[in-house]
């Protein structure tokens, strides 16, 4: 594989350029920086243009930004004119955010088009189709001779123009997108022939386009990606006017941010907020969570506090009481991690919910059983009391119970009112096995010991 | 886009086959299943055998194997001869388990060569790159004209041999892979040339092939994959000999299923026991996790019983108590969950981690302070009691500084002994957040309040 180790020597890897990835050189840069930020600098400003847009691209925010400062407007202005629209776009309002001047000039700079372009990308939302297409593409009208659009794409090619082409898309007298023909296709057909005849040839809907409207939100995109195994999409507007493209590795990196936001919603963690210069404001985002949570966690004190009396008169109560709640906690997170992932992938939907349900609720109940005896039989001995054994194994069943019920039916609650359930469904779980478990637990003990 | 509701009618199904992408047709088929599986067995039957292969794929785990039990040895082996050899590879392999005979039977009506393809690629183990790849693909001989290869394209596309090809693998004497070129650059040029003259024309790493060997582990090829941007890469063996490709789409399930396995691990969840028939299976695998979990919540609560006698004194400590614990393991949670996440991105690395320790313990020390006024106000003017706002304060900041310590560093501890940060780190930290919670609560509480 290409995936060498990074070279550390700042004159090796000025000397190395030409045979290294963009991705490449910005691993060995990362490392340089470490170590001296002048060489960092240094071989930044030695990149030529062609690939120092692909190398900031690769760079961790801080030092994209840190070159954004450093670069002049000119180098930048280059840098971003060998870039794809959706690239550019996004390189622009980046420096938008530290230096709106430099932006300005950068803009400025480039040709009548690609301002168009990126005047154009700039309008959506940062979610929709739109926002990650990019305009570069190859298509032909449907009166075209194959032969002449390969001319195109041939003096394209040459002006680099275009990159990563799978397929022609073919529009009508309107603009509208009306086939797609990938080139392995492409290749064999007699080069004379217009695309006309060509579909008229071909089966009913054999080059039937995939297609998404520009307002699509992207996750929608990416779930047709895989369920159809696309390496491309088309982005079409009004009256399906072909407007751009979505390429496979850009929904490599929506699917693989989505993951990550998922598993940050289930731990309480803002992705948006996990990379701040200032540490101050990842703390403040993650105080608001950790707030909430301290107000369940004083709500279920506060069900401990109803039976102070028995705890007081029962010690061992105290002793005991984290388990129950630990253990309906780890049972309903497993639950809770099953549901939303299975609801993200669409591998449960609401309609079949109720089998999974049960499912978590049988499951939860098999252990719930199990582990009321394990504890039972731990508590009897430790504390020497039957009785005390009965009461934490009731409590177990029920605490289980309830853990494999809610932690089945909140993410589905949650997917109902239309919230993402990974969002908040952790607090709201653990609230609910707290509280069950602690007054299970304690109310048990208050009639059964008392 | 494509994705239509469900066709849940059977009639109406059997009629739009020929318009439906067979991931459709598998979606229509699960609906109708629910309703009727003698609907779904006559549908499954009528299917024509271009397509049964590809939606018997598409469908549930459940579901394809009851269709492998219904449907005949000839029906399935027409399937599987449709498929391209890794999908081909995996049917067999799943017919297998359920009925040997049968499995043999498809496997002796295929032809040979693609016997042996299915011989070769069952050696592989289930997370290497030769699993994943299929061996159809484009390759041309160096020594070969362009227009040549494409006749051979030509002639294996009208007999349905290949898809999906984006490029064409140049292989030397030794049939050993040299070069890759995508149909974008083949199209335009003159198809009279060889490709060795092509290639002696090009710069020098411009068709530089992406290549792993078949024992690369498929992580490492997906990271490869999001890294370069790839649509496809070649798998070799023995002295860089082709032997297949791996397409993107492959890729994209791989990182799907790796951020499935990430979030059921640190919940507790084997991810291969999930689809278990019988839910007894999964609840095992589940208590096996809950069991460890008692054990640390036991070892919680016997440093609680060190403390008996001021709780006794005290009973207001253990209402409290399980608030300490609670805001220690959610702030560990999330540090634990960025970590994580973070080493798998490739975002944190082992040597330059001390930075993210410490911006982890910064954090956590911040909120810790936060949280410690917080609660300390609360405690205070709860029980009337100023000390008692002073020892949870403290606790507070004690535990919380724990949590973000260990929680950044149980991942990195686990990755520098090459275990999956992802597996047990969860129950680790909640073992020490809890223990240092109750410890340092109780503890201080002894010296403070008695």
């Amino acid at each position: 594989m290409q995936n060498e180790d990074p070279i550390r020597d700042p004159h090796e890897l000025l000397e190395s350029l030409d045979n290294l990835h963009p991705s490449d050189i910005a691993y060995s840069l990362k490392k340089i920086e470490n170590e001296s930020v002048d060489d960092f600098f240094y071989i930044l400003k030695n990149l030529n243009e062609e690939v120092l847009g692909q190398v900031l691209l690769e760079l961790p925010d801080n030092l994209r930004e840190a070159a954004y400062n450093e670069l002049s407007a000119e180098k930048l202005t280059e840098a971003v004119d060998e870039l794809e629209s959706d690239d550019a776009t996004d390189i622009i309002q980046e420096i938008e955010e530290i230096d709106i001047d430099k932006a300005k000039e950068i803009y400025e700079g480039l040709e009548e088009e690609d301002r168009k372009d990126i005047d154009w990308l700039k309008r959506y939302e940062e979610d929709e189709a739109g926002a990650y297409m990019q305009t570069e593409l190859f298509s032909a009208k449907i009166s075209e001779t194959i032969g002449e659009s390969i001319k195109r794409l041939k003096h394209a090619k040459a002006e680099a123009e275009l990159e990563n082409i799978h397929q022609v898309f073919v529009t009508n007298d309107e603009k509208s997108l009306i086939a797609s023909i990938p080139l392995e296709d492409l290749i064999i057909f007699d080069f004379d022939k217009t695309y006309e005849s060509i579909l008229n040839e071909a089966e009913e809907f054999k080059y039937k386009p995939f297609k998404v409207s520009d307002d699509t939100h992207i996750d929608e995109v990416a779930k047709n990606v895989e369920q159809y195994d696309l390496s491309v999409v088309a982005v079409v507007g009004y009256q399906d006017i072909l407007m751009g493209r979505i390429t496979s590795d850009d929904i490599l990196d929506v699917i693989e941010q989505n993951a990550t936001e998922q598993i940050y919603q289930l731990a309480g963690v803002h992705e948006d907020f996990e990379h701040e210069e200032k540490v101050i404001n990842t703390a403040k985002k993650r105080a608001i969570w950790l707030f909430v949570n301290l107000g369940t966690a004083i709500l279920a004190s506060l069900v401990i506090g109803l039976f102070d009396k028995t705890i007081q008169a029962y010690v061992a109560l105290a002793i005991l009481m984290p388990i129950v709640a630990s253990m309906g906690g780890n049972a309903g997170t497993q639950t809770l991690a099953v549901m939303v992932r299975q609801l993200a992938l669409g591998d449960i939907e609401l309609e079949n919910a109720k089998d999974a349900v049960k499912k978590e609720v049988l499951i939860s109940l098999i252990n719930g059983l199990l582990f009321a005896v394990i504890m039972g039989l731990i508590a009897w001995f430790w504390f020497d009391q039957k009785l005390l054994g009965l009461v934490i194994g009731t409590s177990m069943i029920v605490n289980l119970f309830s853990a494999g019920f809610f932690g089945a039916s909140i993410p589905l609650f949650l997917k109902k009112l239309n919230i993402d359930p990974a969002v908040g469904s952790t607090v709201l779980l653990t609230t609910v096995t707290d509280i069950v478990g602690f007054f299970s637990f304690l109310m048990l003990a208050k009639v059964i010991l008392l």
